[in-house]
Formats: structure tokens, sequence, C-alpha cells
């Protein structure tokens, strides 16, 4: 979760919202990712589809079975969604977000009838660290306006 | 909904589960794509997310406001929500997907709490064509076994 951590904190100093994430699979990180949707003009550029992304094209397979995904913040329903498609073994998550979240609000995809694949999820992970890196972020925005 | 069988045809030559979007602005198309997980290791690469993806960079903006995505699959959850982020104005889409939709099935995204843009949806449209074109797909798969 430092890994994650970092890239989270790496979105913020791009002017990203600071979500970070990271594939393991045994012990190597094997893609990392932080938010991009601005620099990216793309809505899909979240912290945990962009380590997808990378994991799969650094491996050069579709599905990561045997991997698992660190992120700082539950995942939204999208990003739920691509954990389950890519065959994430474990999701460890940092913080809850019940406005948008997509695990254990909301949709809670993993436990609907459609979702044919579901990680074992764990949470609260640094979430303290993953809420605070969250609310400077947004109350230095607020600052600047 | 023709273009999009149009893209959905190509995605099946490619060896690719036929399903196929485009997003249009004011009659002009502005984004297509076909499914590609296959052929770019990546399983977010879904018909309506790579049509999102390349209007997005067409038009150097992140949201497509009064912008319209038709697609020939009832979208996956994962491309529900993405097209809510997107900020889509309607959605229309051919078959429906039991198994793996997530607007009129499963998670039933546009629905939740947790969603913050639902865009109109329109179903049905030419779904007998673009359902056969998924049926034939499947059917010639099996006959190569």
């Amino acid at each position: 979760m430092d890994e994650a951590l970092i890239e989270a904190r790496a979105a913020a100093e791009r002017g990203e919202v600071p979500i970070g994430a990271v594939v393991v699979i045994d012990g190597v990180v094997v893609g990392r990712g932080g938010n991009r949707t601005r620099q990216n003009n793309d809505v899909t550029a979240h912290a945990e589809i962009e380590a997808i992304r990378q994991a799969s094209a650094t491996l050069g397979q579709e599905r990561l079975t045997g991997a698992d995904l660190y992120v700082t913040l539950e995942p939204c329903t999208m990003c739920a969604a691509a954990i389950s498609f890519a065959r994430i073994r474990r999701l460890y998550y940092g913080a809850e977000d019940p406005k948008g979240g997509g695990v254990d609000h909301g949709a809670r995809f993993y436990a609907q009838p459609t979702c044919h694949h579901a990680p074992e999820v764990y949470s609260g992970l640094q979430e303290r660290e993953a809420a605070a890196i969250l609310r400077q972020f947004f109350k230095d925005r607020r600052d600047e306006d």
C-alpha cells in the first residue's frame, strides 16, 4: 500500500484527484497507476485501470490471475468491474467511498449475479493516510478558488 | 446503429467478441470502437470504452456532454459507469445481456445512489441483427473446437 500511496501523491502533484494503485504478483509490482483523467482527457484513466493496463501490457496477458491490487480508495463501479474482468485475486483498498464506491457501496458489483469473478476484498489498509491525502487535495483546491 | 453494427462485424473478423459502438454529436460520429480485449491484452478495451476514448481524444475533452452512444449489446457494469462518467446524454443499445449487462440487469448502475449522471436509455434498436452477429460468432467458434 505504500507504493499505491506514492502513486496517489504523484497524482496530486499533477493536479489529479490523488488516488493510486499497484498490481502485485508474487511480491513484485507489475503495474502501477495514478489517476490521469485530466491529463489524458479520459474518464476511464482511473488509478486501478491504469495499473491493470500496465500490468497486462508488461505481462502480455489479458488476465492477471494470481495478482493482487492495492488502491488507496474504494474502487468505483467501473473499476470494480475491471478488477473482476482481470481476474484479480485479492483487492486491498484504503479509504471507503460512500459516494462513489462500487465494492461496499452502491452497485456492490461483487455481490451481483452478473459478476463472474469476485476478488477477496480487504478494506481499511492505511485508510487514514489515504483519506488525508484526498482531504488535503480538496482543501488546497478550495483555498485556491 | 448501422455504424455500430459495422464495428461489431469488424471485431468478429479480428476474432474478438463482436460488439461495436459509436459516439455521435449533432449527427456526426466522433468516436468509434469495437471490442479489442484480445488484440490489446486489455480487459477494459470494450467497444464503448474504445469509442469514448477516441471521442475524447478527438475532441480534446474528458466529458462528452450532449453526445449519444450507440452500442450493439447492453453495456456491462464497467461500461455503464464509464458512459455515466463521460456524461453521455442518450444511450441506445441493441440486444439485452441478462448475464453480463449492467444497465437493465445486475448492478443497474443508473439506478444506484452512487451514480451521479444517468443517460436516457433506449434499448432494442436493431436487436435481432446485433444478437445474430453474436450468435453466429459463438457458433463458428464452437464449430472450430
